[in-house]
């Protein structure tokens, strides 16, 4: 017997509508490539994706086809992202910062025939354009019609086609398990992995961000999401945004500490993320340039791990409490969230921001267990470190076009890869990516801890760990220090302070401390550390930097 | 193409099993017959639940049959709250305050097959049981086995049930669609209706009430329900607290003000919710015994509207804020929620109270519209007036064993029989139940502004208003008054009172307005005007009172 209510789809579609019945006259704000605003707001977003359905049709877009966007985040981009599911096509999002090779191998791997791309970035898009065979349109967007001026054959422009559609589009029906979306993984190891979500999927995880555990998006906020648009739905922040009827303040491509610290004021912004790098920047801009950013009362941090002293600061400096949170591509991608326990409220400031330091509880929805090498699950004592597994209705369930099933297992949970720990009171603590941890003498070395450890050394601005094959002891560290500018780094000392928090056994030798100009860094921003091992075993390499 | 995410099912299992896993040692605590307090937690509810699971199995309980509760607010509730619809039965919650006819009506028409019964209820199933062939067992709940000597043949007692139950029960894998719930509307006109929940349908109703813009529960929260869970699913209280992991606190039968403050005070109630009445009594408590609430930073409002009196006392005295909010047992049940929208948050604290008196926004997940007699959606323009129509995921599609389509159109939204506006920022404002609107002269008088108007008359406790047949006009408004202790109302005054706010046609005629010691109520303490209409027209009726 089933229950007797509505079979009511879970869908964009009714996301959007919902944002053009109630809050219609809400503003969508975006800083275009001449660092001016644009205005708009829910009713003409609304008015515009039916304009967009229509040219999607006209363009000969089908529904399950892949139509890709090269964009940064803008209303244009917001359009997309309802349009093309809304029509019954995939929203196919390309990261910008992708090498040609990468780039050339996702559109294939996709099947991704119309793109959209911002005109800026029309350049990225070009030398690989002649390999993708199976793209039919590419559609530049741009204000006043410039865009089809942006020396692509044959390219077209977003405003004039939309000018020319009609706005009296139908919105189709839709099966809320039809796939809407699909973002590939940054690939540090492999090919990039494409990720499939649904309508569905989509629907839950805005409905679960607005939760007061997780995201907390309200009607009341301005939401500026910092994370791209093609990045992992940006944390979905464009859908729960428009489904709570949120103010949207899109950054475009200007994402400098001045031009970010700018909009919160201006556009007195009380909800924003991003990666930890962007909020060192808004920090230092702010140390030298003061605003008033009282109207902040969220900033989410995932990507990475903050640091404690990025913590502290942001607490100190401007009176903001950031709240990490943690996700994956394949998991939509909020997964947990770091809102305090009531025993962790009852302590004092500091043991609180070690609480803050972890990755959070996992948010209603999702469910998180760490599992032994053997595939036993490990208790959650905040002592025992194992995979971290995760199952929920916006969680993956295989990869888009491959074979490799090698993260889902057959009991039904994701293994991500990550290593965490799970304290008493839920909190995960992420310690290190599978691959980066270092086996020595049978023991593990976590190389995210001793990056941390050796950021908090006077005079190294980065720290990335890596591991190296050895004889004796299977696997030692090498770790990788930039210098702040103008510093000299003493690596005995560094290594002597080391010791304060590592064993003796677990210490890099001195010849493997190394110091580099950059830490090399993926196309998301994380350290790249494929490209450090492979630069350690290299003739000539970097090792001959080392004082 | 289908997305590739997890076909994970939204069930209320995977509810109780994040509880067990991430808030084990987080309390529910009950107040016992006796008025002493039971301490238990999420570690032992899941434990209970799974003997229960063992129970009902050897009850001869099936998947789908319907299982009963006549119970107050209690950690045993809970428990049936999750273990009958965990093990694929369904939960029919029965109201503890229906006359016997409604009772055994409803049983049959449920096809109820097991009942559990408060010890200190039975009394209420006693005398129609001979009547409710189909029931199997009676399992009476009281402390310490003392349920078996509750004086009803072949009862049996949970707590020895429980004890004797194997703890080793597995959760069976069910379908997101299978029903898990079954609760009675209170049935002012014609028989009560059956609305059948789903294990998605409670899910999804959990997962929106932990949003910002609607109940906002967190694990932080200690959550207090007064709303009893024999009606509308407390409001989903229960399944949301479990989800978020917040604390409960369940008030067993001891609703009195002085009860409710002291648990307030002394559980750190943090989020609470009942009926207007009940916090009127509350603040009458407090206000001769002032005690510690600043635990409390929200107080939900609904079932009927709330008095503007009401939210400014709360406010000026103890600095609560009401939220108001508005639902059906249809609904299961919240629709709307008055979070105030930004425009109005920039207004005087007078306007937000005004605001904050009407019912609210659609909170995400619900969709709303006003449809005027023809059917025609008239706009959101804060002076048409309709009847109010919603859909969404947790909104019923039919009732359970009924012909009665009348309120779901072929259109897919459901008719709520409720008269309402909705202004240009989406604040939905109850103004009747449609079959209570008076019509003279062609035009509508609210039965609900002339109540809410008389009631700010010095000397008047209550006023209801109904219509009654004219042959010259329709029909003309009666003015049901109830006085205060010892005041006297004087009639002609109390019109004049009225006609500031209402034109001479829209006004009672002397005659007709009565005074009366009480308003009669429904079983969930709403008016109920079935009885005033009919008391209106007997030889001998309370028209006689009037002096």
């Amino acid at each position: 017997m089933h229950g007797l209510m509505m079979d009511y789809p879970l869908t964009l579609t009714s996301i959007l509508e919902r944002a053009r019945r109630v809050f219609g006259e809400r503003e969508i704000v975006s800083r275009l490539e001449d660092g001016s605003l644009h205005r708009s707001d829910y009713a003409a977003v609304h008015a515009r994706v039916r304009r967009l359905m229509s040219v999607l049709a006209k363009l000969g877009v089908a529904p399950t086809d892949r139509v890709g966007t090269l964009a940064w985040n803008s209303h244009r981009h917001l359009e997309l992202y309802f349009g093309i599911p809304c029509s019954g096509a995939v929203l196919h999002t390309i990261n910008v910062r992708l090498q040609p090779a990468q780039l050339t191998y996702i559109v294939r791997h996709a099947g991704t025939q119309v793109l959209f791309v911002d005109r800026c970035l029309v350049d990225v898009l070009k030398p690989v354009l002649g390999e993708l065979e199976q793209v039919r349109h590419v559609v530049v967007m741009d204000d006043e019609g410039r865009g089809a001026a942006a020396g692509l054959d044959g390219a077209l422009d977003y405003e004039t086609l939309l000018a020319e559609a009609s706005e009296e589009t139908d919105f189709p029906e839709l099966d809320e398990r039809q796939a809407a979306g699909l973002c590939y993984t940054s690939g540090t190891t492999g090919e990039p992995k494409g990720v499939l979500y649904s309508h569905r999927s989509y629907y839950l995880h805005s409905l679960g961000s607005m939760g007061m555990d997780s995201m907390r998006v309200s009607q009341q906020d301005a939401v500026m999401p910092v994370v791209p648009m093609f990045h992992a739905n940006a944390w979905g922040f464009p859908f729960t945004a428009t489904f709570a009827g949120a103010k949207q303040v899109m950054p475009g491509r200007h994402l400098t500490g001045a031009a970010l610290a700018e909009l919160i004021e201006t556009e007195r912004v009380s909800l924003t993320a991003g990666v930890p790098t962007v909020w060192n920047l808004v920090l230092a801009h702010l140390r030298k340039h003061p605003r008033d950013i009282r109207s902040l009362h969220t900033m989410i941090v995932g990507g990475s791990a903050a640091p404690l002293a990025l913590l502290r600061a942001w607490k100190e400096e401007q009176g903001v409490t950031i709240t990490h949170a943690w996700g994956m591509t394949e998991t939509s991608p909020v997964g947990c969230c770091s809102r305090l326990r009531t025993p962790t409220l009852a302590e004092p400031e500091d043991a609180q921001l070690l609480a803050r330091k972890k990755q959070g509880i996992p948010v209603p929805g999702v469910e998180v267990k760490i599992e032994g090498d053997g595939g036993e699950e490990l208790p959650a004592d905040g002592e025992a470190v194992g995979e971290l597994c995760v199952r929920g209705p916006w969680v993956a369930r295989e990869y888009f076009g491959s074979d490799d099933r090698s993260a889902f297992g057959d009991d039904g949970w994701f293994h991500t890869g990550d290593v965490a720990s799970i304290d008493p009171l839920g909190y995960v603590e992420i310690t290190d990516r599978k691959k980066d941890l270092i086996k020595s003498r049978g023991e593990w070395i976590s190389s995210v801890d001793m990056e941390n450890a050796a950021m908090g050394f006077a005079g190294v601005a980065e720290a990335a760990v890596t591991a190296k094959p050895d004889e004796l002891r299977d696997e030692v560290p090498v770790l990788w220090i930039v210098p702040e500018d103008g510093a000299t780094v003493d690596v005995d000392a560094l290594i002597a302070y080391l010791a304060e928090t590592f064993a003796k056994w677990q210490l890099p030798r001195r010849e493997n401390v190394l110091t580099i100009d950059a830490i090399p860094k993926t196309s998301v921003g994380k350290f790249d550390k494929k490209v450090l091992r492979a630069r350690d075993t290299e003739p000539g390499s970097s090792r001959h930097q080392q004082q």
